[in-house]
């Protein structure tokens, strides 16, 4: 049996053992019992046997990536058995002819990243957490930077093959260009969290990597008025790569962990974006746009990052937003979205509720999608407040979201901590075709129990 | 009773009438015995009360848009209530803050073009047939023209409502840009041939339209040639919107109809293509490159369409392929695809049939995406020999196409025609999970019974 490999392997076994979860906050650290054991194959067939092992002795599978995730999807609840994907990580190699990769699902992002564009080609999807599995991304429908133009993990994904709770194989998608043939199952399993089954190889599509791009800073004096520029942007077709907003406040802390300078000292609030093309003069011609758009809605500044370095810098302040927001104080940050035309509505409301509760709420994420992350700050609260407070702004803000229209997640998933909004507002016939789903696939509850529904 | 509104309106109902359905093959006509009856609801409550008519009476459903589908899918089998939603055809408005355009099932493609490109905006999904309902665009997940830089119908479906076989309303999608929140239902529902709920109301998602476009004939000796020289112009991102081919012959039997001359003289197989843009130096620079690289690849001839009329007649002849086909012979128009390196293998091997087999076989479709449209055709054999050959060249076709890892349908759905191809071709497992989930939406298989699974 392909299990005995595993299993008489110390170092791909460990029974009982605490494994490093995601950073949960305080509501879940410490609930479970641990796990049953953590295994880490490295072939399909492995995972197959795995499964049948579960089966057989009635144990739950909880399947992890990087353990990245910022939702508690991967957080043990059930004595689960845990298969963690990342050894599996080969990169089986780029079929120019179709313009597919193909990989294992441990395979990191930044590997993937590094491997095509070495070879000319581009895979957009680009979460700020660079060391995330492409498994855990497909398994999350990972957004990030690039997504206000390329779109998300979803637009990428060719095929799958993925390991079932009954350990049967089901081949999903294909590298065919399009498809009207049968029910698209493929993209019910993408975003799925580990709910449906289990990814063991994934064919992505690149795409020709583009010959020029150019970053740049623009500064307003509050994200209202940034965020009607973001309308005019995305109206006129100068067509971003990159549309991030962010706040001067927590711009600061990014700059207080890296020591790196932020090159704009006016305005409070920001937009960074990327212009990329085929020629020079598209980028030229975008700018001169670009500009006049912004200047048009009482832009402050307007930065063009000239030099690689300062470009480079400025990105990697970005990237670096939220582990300075996890690295300041306890907090929660939310991944919500609403429809672009509401997010100034949104952080509007976020400092309406700051004033009112005295809990620190900081902003800052991806204007071009209507995808803001919204951190609830403890900062020097008391635990009981903090848990009080905390409590009472997160039921406001997911109650104002709906309201507006928006979702719970956008890209990070519902996993266990987004679950009770996540149900409150969402169509109960909704979930109730979703249970209807989850049981068509997986009638023993076995895959990654009590996560999304 | 909304039906009631209806029932009393003579121009509402058509009971036990012919309707002109879909144009069938021999194989379909004649074989049904008609339907209950033709309803042309209006509302969306009208549909509900028509589904719970049938739920009442126990019948089952067909939606029907336009009837220009080309699977069978709205072909009476079961003595089917028809609703017919060509008459809920309200534009509800063009969000400009966030892009999305707000449809009833029944509006037409054209009009959905026209409406949006007099505001400055741009709906990509451009099938053939401009007369089709967007409710059977949706249905069918159809392509056309402009997939190949823009995606098909699938990508531009940010939401719909729809009614269940139980009557119920389920919302799928939202206007928000990115979502992880939950499993993927809209996809699920985007290309199911009306077999698990009935549209009703459909957001859009619009682009700002390009303000540039010009398009290109290019000739080849042979689509052997032609195809290469497609890979190489994805590859080098040229990123054209239309990358069509079709052959001498074919073309020839669509000037004959439409009485335009096609303006290259030379060559025997072409490339029609278009490049877009948003200056006119972007265009240029691409139309150096594509005039290299099909250079590098032995075209005969490169041809800019340089005015506004050539080019109209043109993108005319190519519209005009598929009618003036079956003006020309009894046929059937397959939708095949094949990953975009094999299209040459596949059409050498129509050529292998049509030398063996004595029957006529021309292509003409969208090489961007390896989604090709090979007529078979009668000409002038007799019906027992037709009968027999066609059945042998199809079987034999579709068996070639799954060998090259290709799928049945790419665009226009599987309905009852190609159901047979496409259940050898398929996964047993997958086609399994399909009818789980066929039966968790709609267990009494009351819409559109028979059809694709
Ligand atoms: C600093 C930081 C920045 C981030 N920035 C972004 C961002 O910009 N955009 C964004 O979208 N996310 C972001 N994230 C969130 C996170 O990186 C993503 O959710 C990522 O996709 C998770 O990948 P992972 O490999 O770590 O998955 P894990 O955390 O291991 O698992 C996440 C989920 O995927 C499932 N899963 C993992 N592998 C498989 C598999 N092979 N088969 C089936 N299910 C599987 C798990 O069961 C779980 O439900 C960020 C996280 C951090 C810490
Ligand atoms: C000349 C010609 C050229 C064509 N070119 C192309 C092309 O380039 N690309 C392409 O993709 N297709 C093409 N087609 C095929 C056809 O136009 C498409 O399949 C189209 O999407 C069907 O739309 P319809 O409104 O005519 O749907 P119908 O034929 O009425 O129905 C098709 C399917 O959709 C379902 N349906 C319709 N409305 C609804 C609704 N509101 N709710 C639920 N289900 C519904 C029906 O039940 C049926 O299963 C062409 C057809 C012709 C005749």
């Amino acid at each position: 049996m392909k299990l005995e490999a595993i299993i008489n392997d110390p170092s791909r076994i460990k029974v009982n053992e605490a494994v490093p979860f995601e950073i949960l906050n305080d509501d879940y650290v410490g609930k479970s019992d641990g796990v049953h054991a953590v295994l880490y194959p490295i072939t399909h067939e492995e995972v197959v046997a795995a499964v049948k092992y579960a089966i057989h002795h009635d144990l739950k599978i909880i399947a992890r990536g990087s353990g990245t995730g910022l939702s508690g999807a991967t957080a043990p609840v059930a004595h689960e058995l845990v298969l963690d994907l990342s050894r599996m990580n080969r990169i089986h190699g780029l079929d120019e002819s179709t313009m597919t990769l193909t990989v294992e699902p441990g395979v990191q992002l930044h590997e993937i990243q590094e491997y095509v564009e070495s070879k000319g080609y581009f895979y957009p999807p680009d979460p700020g957490s660079k060391n995330s599995s492409i498994g855990g991304n497909v398994a999350t429908n990972a957004g990030g930077m690039r997504a206000v133009k390329y779109g998300v993990t979803r637009d990428y994904v060719k095929a799958l093959r993925t390991v079932l709770a009954t350990a049967e194989t089901l081949e999903l998608g294909s590298i065919n260009v399009k498809s009207s043939s049968g029910y698209d199952l493929k993209d019910l399993f993408i975003g799925s969290e580990g709910t449906l089954g289990i990814t063991t190889r994934i064919d992505l599509k690149v795409i020709p990597l583009p010959k020029y791009k150019k970053s740049y800073v623009v500064a307003f004096e509050d994200l209202t008025l940034a965020t009607r520029a973001v309308a005019a942007i995305l109206q006129e077709g100068i067509d971003p790569t990159a549309l991030e907003f962010f706040e001067r406040d927590m711009m600061d802390l990014s700059v207080a962990q890296t020591g790196i300078t932020f090159p704009v000292a006016v305005g409070k609030s920001y937009l960074l974006l990327t212009l990329d093309g085929d020629t020079e003069t598209s980028i030229a011609s975008r700018e001169i746009e670009l500009q006049r758009v912004v200047t048009e809605h009482q832009a402050m500044a307007f930065m063009p990052l000239n030099s690689e370095e300062l470009e480079h810098n400025v990105w990697k302040l970005r990237d670096n937003l939220l582990a300075a927001v996890v690295n300041y104080t306890e907090q929660v940050t939310m991944d919500e979205t609403v429809p672009i035309n509401h997010v100034a509505t949104l952080y509007e409301y976020t400092k309406d509720l700051e004033a009112e509760y005295g809990v620190q709420l900081m902003s800052f994420g991806h204007a071009g999608d209507g995808n803001l992350h919204t951190c609830v700050m403890r900062g020097d609260l008391d635990q009981a407040a903090w848990t009080e407070k905390k409590a009472i702004v997160l039921e406001k803000l997911y109650d104002r979201i709906a309201e507006l229209g928006g979702l719970p997640s956008a890209e990070h998933g519902i996993g266990l901590i987004k679950k009770p909004y996540f149900h409150k507002m969402t169509q109960p016939l909704y979930l109730e075709m979703m249970r209807k789903i989850k049981i068509a696939f997986d009638p023993e509850n076995r895959l990654n129990p009590t996560k999304v529904i």
